[in-house]
């Protein structure tokens, strides 16, 4: 169908789409955050700092934990990486994040994921205390935020909020279709949406149909983890598209779940790959980071961020 | 529309239209706590015991708790209702409950609502031990819901889920629409039906085109809290409708958020108001009673409900 449409007004349509980068809202927030990392050093004499668990010696990761470690340096906060060989038994990094827990010094902590096969997430996910657990993996932050409750926010779906916020796209009594339903994504994502007013439709791969959920959504968040899964024969017109997924291709490129060059045709916004969402999740860590400290010291702290 | 229907077909889709009534559901769920108690009692050498908290004097909250000891005492388990006069300073209450947390022969703890205005809902929610919260309002609970953890299920979306399991009536791959995003019903809802692999459309006050949604789906669950608020526009012919709206009439009828009459026309399978989700409620509370107790005392209960 699209391939029928006349040249004049796909460069029309590619024209008034707008491209919803990460930059602008990721340095933002990283600004806001060493503000208040400053007054944060000011008021108590001390640094926030971070602790990241990494066990094993997957690439991926640790690109990741030093971008963590780098971009907390940058922001003015104090950070460690322990490492841990692939082989360490769980019980011993369980002891080491209980010392953490314990730490006064230590304002948040993370494990890095994917973990070997010999531990039980289902029980890794207790082991931080919830004061520190600035991922927001721990079920009571789940629960606290599906609630409506005053809570750390998860940090991707928080950062796709905070893109749609930046670029003043609203989602109040809007459909709005989720694909995907993971812990980290597509669960908090919709929880996050309907808190904030949103219609929402949570599909997945047991959705019959899907493309007819999608084509009604006035925004459409693609987590589902399937390179290209999303082409333009999924969207409504004018849609704004949130492209979570990122996959490297054979030939080395990042491409996500949405076929870019083809949905850009008919959507009116949509967050590339990469630039998009990626670098939005590191950023709320950060403000996680610092809103941890800053609870730690005090209680009463008014910078709580609800999960309205 | 539907008054044009001629009176043999109405009597037609009357008569396949299929009630959903709680009382054999609740009856197999009760014999099956019942049984479980005796277990229990033999093993142990106790009864389960669970205790309400009961502030002012409220009339529904009074008939409430009233039957909940009955039950509580119909199925073999020991019951104690703690109340307290409206004016108290919930302080004292918190430490109360900061007791039964405490105490070995308590299993359950639960406290009537609706409060008095003096008591925080969001402090509220965390008095209660997870390993006694019965009614499944910790937050870690509700997070443990939604990321498809063992936990206790809340009572009245765990009863719509037994119901449509009783009844088999699938939801699988199925598109199901709640109505409503309360703590206690909408929201579990909606995670219980999504942990069941439905696709699930979450509505709310703040929803444009109610009715094109609700026409899509399958299965309709309403708590709107609004009586009569879906009548046979809102339907698509075959569905089914899970009426959890509980209202009493200027003339003391019990009624729902559904038109029970018009909708019986079109739907293929419904609950009656009374008779339908309401009786389920305090079946589950009974089992998530037994299930607390069980766990108490065999840390490694294979009894354990999952989510799922």
């Amino acid at each position: 169908m699209l391939l029928d449409l006349n040249l004049g007004f796909v460069i029309l349509k590619s024209a008034s789409m707008i491209q919803l980068f990460a930059k602008p809202v990721a340095e933002k927030i990283q600004k806001e955050v060493k503000q208040r990392v400053s007054r944060f050093k000011l008021n108590y004499g001390r640094l926030p700092k971070i602790s990241v668990i990494l066990v094993g010696d997957d690439t991926a990761s640790r690109i990741y934990t030093q971008r963590k470690g780098e971009l907390s340096s940058l922001l003015g906060m104090d950070h460690e990486t322990i490492s841990f060989p692939m082989d360490v038994n769980p019980e011993l990094v369980r002891d080491r994040v209980r010392n953490l827990n314990d730490d006064p010094k230590i304002d948040g902590i993370l494990i890095q994921r994917p973990l070997p096969k010999t531990f039980r997430e289902e029980e890794v996910l207790y082991w931080i205390s919830p004061d520190k657990d600035v991922d927001a993996f721990h079920p009571v932050h789940a629960g606290e935020l599906l609630l409506g409750l005053p809570t750390f926010r998860p940090c991707t779906p928080a950062g796709v909020m905070e893109l749609l916020s930046f670029y003043k796209i609203s989602v109040s009594g809007r459909l709005v279709c989720v694909i995907g339903r993971s812990s980290i994504v597509g669960k908090p994502m919709a929880a996050l949406l309907l808190q904030s007013d949103a219609t929402v439709i949570q599909c997945h791969s047991k959705t019959q149909n899907l493309k007819e959920l999608t084509r009604q959504a006035s925004i459409l968040v693609v987590a589902a983890g399937r390179p290209g899964l999303i082409d333009a024969s999924y969207v409504q017109p004018g849609a704004t598209v949130i492209d979570v997924g990122i996959h490297r291709t054979q030939d080395g490129r990042l491409t996500g779940d949405v076929r870019f060059d083809e949905v850009a045709q008919i959507a009116s916004a949509m967050t590339p790959v990469p630039g998009g969402v990626g670098p939005m999740t590191l950023s709320i860590l950060m403000q996680n980071t610092i809103l941890a400290a800053e609870r730690r010291e005090n209680k009463n702290s008014s910078l709580l961020i609800s999960a309205e």
